[in-house]
């Protein structure tokens, strides 16, 4: 027997994917243009323009057998070197290349730092909703994923937390901004988690790490989020250029683990020995260098903000209750009718493809990604009115 | 705890590395062109002109939020055509897009078509000497490694794969071009293992794996080597662009399940499901793109033929016995001494810095990386000459 484990999940079909594929037969079907495919987390706003520069630049002036040819397992040490300084410089929070590994994207930020961190029966916090990609990884790593709902506004309920963190939690992984509601933290309520990590970790008498999941940190439309570092010790940082260059296919990112981890040197290790053991060393070398030369730069974010702007304002004049996101590039949208996947059904009708929130472990709302081109937004207005006077909203 | 198995794993230090950064502390110290470092096998010859012209090519004609973007999971539709297409007409093993998942370089194919293939307990065989990171991949995806010495020659060795192939064996790994021996197998060979994997599979009423890792499949300098597909039905063929087109640090290559697989979709599923749960979906796009326009077209390998004419002649007028390498880049020479870490200590006296074979699971022999510029080769052949007479060869 193959490994039925694996096989399940490779068998399983995606939500997202499914609406995905139907929305393609259905643009086959009736034209592009009349279909309103909000399914999707894909950058719609092109990589800034330092992007194609510096790989033109590297094309032409590194030798080939250089450029493509094998970096140290945790990356480049220069391009390690240049992370660091940005960090530091950026976020004022203390970096060295050495607590630096470069990842093949945030998907192997997460797996490999779960891996570094957990042993069998570990637990591992997650807010939801979430990224459902969460929850196979945690079982990958062979831990036990323990949901935690956020609150009414999908930020931090502490309480909860403070319920949920026992003597097996190893890790709770914060997303923000978020993927799906959109929601950016606030200092306060980061520096609140940070204290409540602390007392955990002392009542345990070992760390309970913060994995920060940040792909989306650049596209947040009110002040920059705090860095999590600054608010706890035991923070692993994993970073995705997927989003902020519009570089989502190319897989490249990083580990940050903070100096201010107990036991540093022994967590980047850990993360060295993972990311060798399931085969993730040498992160893409013309990108590792291509990001290098373009920290802190970021594709338009206006674009998305004003994508926001007109859907948010759109929306609710419909009579649609939205959480206004604060960042990242989806909207989360009160389902009408309590079945999120029934009112899912009816958009279709509409030519509206949204994603239901049970897909995120939360029932009753809908994701909208709105990393389109405007002039689907535009289109789609009208459509959502029409659905909005089905329920008479 | 963190995880002390990974935390071992990434404070373990690589022969290898040690001895290529011991390379660059000499070479800051008695200046570069006096170090002979043959430690690595980073590929020395640069990538050919169609990868340039084909990144190129998409940088300007395909807009940067399509280019840069996800993938499907598995791949491009487009590339896992194009795979399929090259491998049904190079080497007439019928092969459908359905069945190749496009993987983040060598290593990924090997620990997603592991995690896809075991379940804990299972046996996988590898033939030494071998890569060392076989060992660990095989580990992480919860199997048990069984090493099967090759021959003489570093050939197959079927009485010994018959007697260590049992009731638990799940799967065959073959490195064919070799790492770190050069060898080839023949087609004979190839086509009796074939029968053995059969009649083993028939025997324990499941298939028993053959896991073709075929990076050095390009660099082969006698007759094409067989395709595997076609001397046994339950193969995979882990390919990677590292070697052949010079992309080592791109991370790029595939899974190709053939279909004569007993359950090959199911197998297909399951490779899905690894890299779902390893983090490996979407392989870098660029990269997905630019190689399968580039399929059949490899790096000048009539350079490294040339490294390994001048160095095998060279060595073996100096006295070393050597293993004529048959394909990849690797001169494997018989260590004068019983002890080859002894050998290459002295050896280093010379400033030519060798890789004794105990890392590779074999006494008594070093590998020499001949993917260097051709004259380090002719630089190194009076020190090597040197090192033999101290042996009395």
């Amino acid at each position: 027997m193959i490994n039925q484990t694996m096989k399940k999940l490779g068998e399983e079909r995606s939500v997202i994917r499914e609406l995905f594929e139907y929305g393609n037969r259905r643009k086959a079907e009736i034209g592009a243009e009349k279909v309103f495919d909000f399914s999707l987390g894909n950058p719609s706003v092109p990589a800034p323009a330092c992007v194609q520069e510096e790989i033109g630049r590297l094309l032409r002036e590194v030798p080939a057998e250089v450029l493509h040819g094998y970096t140290s397992a945790p990356g480049d040490p220069a391009v390690r070197e240049a992370v660091a300084t940005y960090i530091s410089a950026a976020f004022g929070a203390p970096m060295s290349a050495s607590y630096v590994y470069m990842t093949c994207g945030a998907a192997a930020s997460l797996t490999v730092a779960l891996n570094a961190l957990c042993n069998p029966g570990d637990e591992v916090v997650v807010l939801t909703p979430c990224f459902p990609e969460y929850l196979v990884f945690i079982g990958q790593a062979g831990a036990k994923t323990v949901e935690v709902p956020t609150n009414g506004a999908f930020h931090l309920d502490l309480p909860a937390l403070e319920r949920a963190i026992g003597r097996r939690t190893k890790a709770v992984v914060v997303n923000s901004p978020n993927n799906p509601t959109g929601a950016v933290y606030g200092e306060e309520e980061m520096r609140a988690l940070g204290g409540l990590l602390l007392r955990k970790s002392a009542e345990n008498g070992a760390p309970v790490y913060l994995l920060a999941d940040e792909p989306y940190r650049e596209l947040s439309y009110g002040a920059p989020p705090v860095y999590p570092m600054n608010v706890y010790g035991n923070t692993l940082v994993l970073y995705s250029f997927s989003k902020s260059l519009s570089l989502a296919g190319e897989r490249i990112g990083y580990i940050a683990v903070s100096p201010q981890c107990a036991d540093a040197d022994g967590v980047f290790a850990a993360v060295c020995g993972a990311g060798r053991s399931l085969g993730f060393v040498c992160a893409p070398s013309l990108f590792q260098r291509a990001v290098s030369a373009c920290l802190g730069k970021s594709c338009d974010v206006e674009l998305y903000r004003k994508n926001r702007d007109l859907l948010l304002s759109g929306l609710t004049a419909c009579g649609f209750s939205c959480i206004p996101p604060e960042g990242a590039f989806y909207l989360f949208v009160k389902s009408p009718e309590p079945d999120a996947k029934a009112f899912c059904e009816r958009a279709k009708k509409y030519e509206l493809l949204l994603v239901p929130s049970d897909s995120f472990g939360t029932e009753g709302y809908v994701r909208i990604s709105y990393c389109v081109a405007r002039s689907v937004i535009e289109r789609s207005l009208p459509a959502f009115g029409a659905l909005a006077k089905e329920y008479g909203l």
